[in-house]
């Protein structure tokens, strides 16, 4: 799995987890829809920037996105 | 502060922790030298791919980096 992927899918996880829409999602972060879709099939990455926004609307410290991440790489 | 300054304070801290030239840190990481520059300055922001190589020549996991740079912002 590439560092994409694993992000990808951390991203949508933590997404559902707070049962959020693609769309909500795009609209709370000021990013667009086509963006968050992308990045959860690993076809983007996100910028520092955007990882800040996405954490901030997921209201997790944006250093768990990171850690769960790698953690999915190394298994 | 904004973010990519935050994190290029981070970045360069790390750096000289280790010891490492930038031009030392570019060619480990395989990126360019004027990226480590630029970054450093806050003129650039990694990708999800730099920052995991920028920390593992840094031998941090890459959520420090993050934790590191959210912390700084926050002060």
């Amino acid at each position: 799995m590439d560092i994409k992927q694993a992000f990808g899918d951390v991203l949508r996880e933590y997404r559902k987890q707070v049962n959020l829409s693609q769309e909500k999602m795009a609209l709370e972060c000021d990013l667009d829809r086509t963006y968050i879709s992308l990045l959860e099939r690993g076809q983007r990455q996100p910028t520092l920037t955007s990882l800040f926004r996405l954490a901030e609307v997921l209201k997790v410290p944006a250093e768990d996105l990171i850690a769960e991440t790698r953690k999915r790489l190394a298994s």
